[in-house]
């Protein structure tokens, strides 16, 4: 087995122009409502305030362990967003932000709002419950993110400095720690600093974080005992009570083989396993991720690709314990497995990564925010009885910035290539530019995907040139059609793309015609939750049923297997999308009146209609019931 | 509408003898095994000795603040056996406890071991978090149990003196706090020492309780605002986030409408607001007594009887919120639901409460011990997929000593009496000692009940005597007959009893015979986790399928509805049970090896033959998957 490294490579966002029906009013929405919105919420609960150093003790809103992560992650938004779209006023309020990041620091390199303004003697005292890495690494993310769109390094130096601090205080040399953080995130983020800088000590840093944990002595206990001699109480030993597997810290990461824990944190330390692994050649490391994405997708995973079903741990449970109603979901775990499914995606090449990241994109993690941009779910069940909400914003914020970064990067997962191949991972309108070898290609997609599964791709180029064009054919698409030039075609199917070899010429045109009847998605029988139940799916869209659009109480519906479910283009509904249709029997409760159990015969269904809509837009139209799995009937 | 007031009253437990052959083996394992062994755990876990005094600052086992009501509950069951079961040992061992806690008494009457030992400046501080009322409440119910059982008034006198200086330290009038416990259990304690000593003054504090418990300004409130000004930190803040509701003093009780919160305090409230309305004439109180009634029975009980769906709360969430698998269902809670239950039916004499205390005691209440009386369920889930298993103790151990006293007292269920009827609520063998005017009645019971629905009665008095003998017709029992000496008789149906009125004389005897076929009940459809799902019941026990008595997955299992379901006596299985078997389609696995999602045809199902069991015997063979719910086919 050759050792570990990356197959491909990622066309960088800048390099990909996005020009979609289904995206575009998305990410329009994203620069233009969702991110001044939550710069404003930043300001208005203290997170900016906190960052210019202004607050005082005794004053409202003191600065919160979690903050300085919510304005990385804003800072990186819209960088990622000032890549692709440039805009003079919103570059000023991204650069004075730096600016205040950047006084902040301290003179030994230090940054982090929480411990300066309010505990300055507690800095590193309680790395298992109070996010001080993990704000490192949002912040080096962000940093990453300004000079990849900007060119200018002013953050990026004051994050290297702060890195370099890290790296002086944790390690296993003489005077150093041996600590982590209980909320993993600056290791991805390292991996990030190294790419970007070229710095081999951030690769060999995040090494360290990654190899450390879960060695026994455990550090989460050493520094316990260090607090218990300094006399300091336990910020939140409620949520300490979870044990080392909360944060993947039970036993060493190269050892496990089931997602455990809490979800953010299990999926976000899984990405960096694998840049790990890639970049240093090591195979022991990458199938432990490769046990562990097996054990996700097979066990763990709803139909959404939302990860998590616990509120108690907002995270893992058992194997096919994915209830519904009560499930977490959390919109950052559903973004952090897309992360660990793009990483193993660059390593591998196969198309099980990308179908993965395309569930999750166009029904897991968007469902996390309004269509309007104003609104986000923190946990997105499948099932609501009707009482469930998008918000404003959480008192713990991190989702509807993560959310914000996912949509202003979305163009970074599109396509891959290597040295004689480009991959085109995501159907979506729009442009990419790439070379292969001296010449520069520039590859169009036309397609109304994911309501339709014809994609048009037309190839310039200034010399013709012989490449591989690999067309993922996805995984829930049982018969395509491929024409090259008009004309129809066959090609081999390498781990799940189509290879489309030939010499490529200005003006070649290749179609992709993906078949999209609607699916009936059934679960395995060990998820109890949906045992005689179906999911309705049509290409990547998962479906559900609100109350809104059907006469029937949801929960009463079921549908039969002869009946027939058809797709329906609704133009003026949710900004357009396409819906289905067919008959349901409702079981009628008027019978029922003042009784909750009943026996002898079963009432007499009634024949109704239904509608389903793409599960990511439910709730757009005030609360209400919903449901994803259906029985049959 | 006249004011309310108890239209029948209990035989004492004295008064009934139980010889049965569903009873007998459960009832003697209780006292000869369960309260030795709950004794034990008193002792080793310090719970004895802190009520001893003997614990002294720095030493381990320091004394928890439920710990009174630990060992008040084990008092009470045991004083409970004792009133039927004399046994010299036994008694010494429970008079000797009976003095620790008399010593226990400080001077002014005040008696909590944690206080007085742990914290002797904050009494009276935290009613909210505490406990403490809730332990005086326990305490109370103990020393009226050994009154009746003993006659010796030496613990009755003790807690007299703690209730007097209660008495003085709550209420409104000057100098008074006017404060209610955090957990209530007071107030029903407070109306069982009314009732055993006459004294007034106890229903008037109970009253007082009832009362002011959710009137604004909230004494939580002020309380907390007093712990802040002496500078006390919070105990549990994370248990009072859940508000006001969660101890049922979000507003005036009398003014509820939906049951709410922790479901134990719930009920402990409800049942002393039943109470306060019979014994004060309270009309309105009643009132909201029926419309919490109706909002448990008719939106929020499972099937077993149990409540309570939610382990964040340990109680209520919204109406329909009835998940199997994660079902809290405390035993704790249910067996309050049964004193409720209990409560309404002497009041009203409807058979409706009877049935559900019926449920309960074949159901979810006894669920919550093993067979064999060593292990105890906290949590009573209607679905397993194999985890959850009956454990020895708990940290928090109400549960077991809560299920130990209710089988001690059991026989005190089973009958109440008016001036000119006696009424039969439970049907058990054995027999029962009553008046009617001046002539002593001897009635017996012989029954193999709940596997038989034949139920014969034979009558024995000195003198004939007329009056009505009110014999259940459950709610479950849709065909009954009836026979008096041989004949066949029509009776009329009075509030669900059948009416048999006659002169009565020695040697009468009835048979009642209720029908009991296999039911397939349905849950109404806002229960979405029964949807599609049916639960066999036969008589009042409810089924569940065990995975040790299946070949195919319970959780693969579904019944067509054509498919006959026939009970079979199983002699040698769970100490005598009558199963059901029959045949379901099991949806197979096989083919699934690495999907968990699936498009396409379902597979064909397999016909397997299925065993069900009585669900509270469920995990007396090992842990297992389990099910009530089943799907149909």
């Amino acid at each position: 087995m050759p050792a570990p490294r990356y197959a491909l490579r990622p066309l960088p966002l800048t390099a990909v122009t996005i020009d979609d029906a289904f995206w575009n009013p998305r990410l329009q929405t994203n620069r233009e409502v969702t991110l001044p919105a939550q710069y404003a919420m930043c300001r208005d609960t203290g997170r900016i305030a906190a960052m210019a150093g202004t607050w005082q003790p005794g004053q409202p809103q003191e600065p919160h362990i979690f903050w300085d992560s919510d304005v990385g992650k804003w800072v990186e938004a819209a960088c990622h967003s000032l890549a692709t779209h440039p805009d003079a006023a919103f570059r000023q309020q991204v650069d004075d932000l730096v600016g205040l990041i950047a006084a902040q620091q301290q003179p030994d390199g230090y940054l982090n709002s929480h411990y300066t303004l309010v505990e300055p003697q507690n800095r590193w005292t309680n790395l298992r419950d109070c996010h001080e890495l993990y704000c490192a690494g949002h912040l080096i993310e962000a940093a990453v993110a300004h000079f990849q769109a900007t060119g200018d390094r002013r953050l990026l130096d004051v994050m290297c400095r702060y890195a370099d601090y890290i790296g002086q205080v944790f390690g296993r040399g003489p005077n150093q720690r041996r600590g982590y953080c209980g909320h993993e995130e600056i290791e991805l983020a390292l991996i990030k600093l190294h790419q970007v800088t070229g710095e081999t000590r951030y690769l060999e840093l995040a090494t360290y974080f990654v190899d450390e944990r879960g060695r026994e002595p455990f550090y989460f206990d050493i520094e316990a005992s260090e607090r218990r001699s300094r006399g300091l109480g336990e910020v939140f030993p409620g949520v300490w009570a979870h044990g080392y597997a909360y944060g993947q810290a039970h036993r060493p990461l190269r050892e496990q083989s089931e997602v455990a824990g809490h979800a953010v944190r299990a999926f976000y330390i899984y990405s960096a396993m694998v840049d790990v692994a890639a970049l240093t050649g090591d195979a022991g490391l990458l199938a432990a991720c490769h046990r562990l994405w097996r054990d996700v997708t097979e066990r763990k995973m709803y139909v959404t690709g939302a990860v998590g079903p616990s509120a108690h741990n907002e995270g893992f449970t058992s194997a096919y314990d994915l209830p519904n109603e009560s499930a977490y979901a959390e919109t950052c775990a559903n973004i952090a497995l897309l992360f660990f499914a793009h990483r193993l995606l660059q390593v591998d090449g196969d198309s099980r990564y990308a179908d993965v990241m395309e569930r999750l994109l166009y029904n897991g993690t968007i469902s996390g925010v309004s269509l309007d941009g104003t609104r986000f779910f923190y946990t997105n069940p499948l099932a609501s009885a009707g009482a469930v909400e998008r918000q404003d914003w959480f008192g713990c914020a991190c989702c509807p910035p993560n959310l914000a970064r996912l949509l202003a990067s979305l163009g970074s997962y599109a396509y891959s290539a290597s040295e004689r191949r480009l991959w085109v991972h995501l159907y979506l309108g729009g442009q990419a530019r790439f070379a292969m070898g001296s010449t520069a290609v520039l590859l169009e997609q036309r397609t109304d995907y994911p309501w339709s599964g014809r994609i048009d791709l037309a190839i310039d180029l200034p010399v013709p040139r012989a490449f591989d064009l690999m067309l993922r054919l996805p995984g829930w698409c049982h018969r395509h059609r491929l024409q090259v030039n008009g004309e129809s075609q066959e090609a081999p199917i390498v781990k799940g793309y189509l290879k489309v070899h030939r010499r490529w010429q200005a003006g070649d045109r290749v179609r992709l015609v993906l078949d999209m009847p609607v699916e009936r998605v059934a679960a395995h029988p060990r998820v109890i939750a949906n045992a005689g139940r179906l999911a309705l799916q049509r290409g990547p869209v998962v479906y559900c049923l609100e109350q809104i659009d059907n006469q029937a109480p949801v929960r009463s519906l079921a549908i039969a297997d002869a009946d027939k479910v058809q797709p329906r283009w609704a133009g003026d509904l949710l900004g357009g999308v396409m819906v289905l249709h067919g008959a349901a029997l409702a079981e009628p409760e008027e019978a029922w009146s003042g009784s909750l159990y009943r026996s002898g015969r079963p009432d007499r269904c009634q024949r109704v209609p239904f509608v389903a809509v793409p599960y990511a837009t439910w709730n757009n139209r005030g609360p209400g019931e919903m449901a994803v799995w259906v029985r049959r009937a």
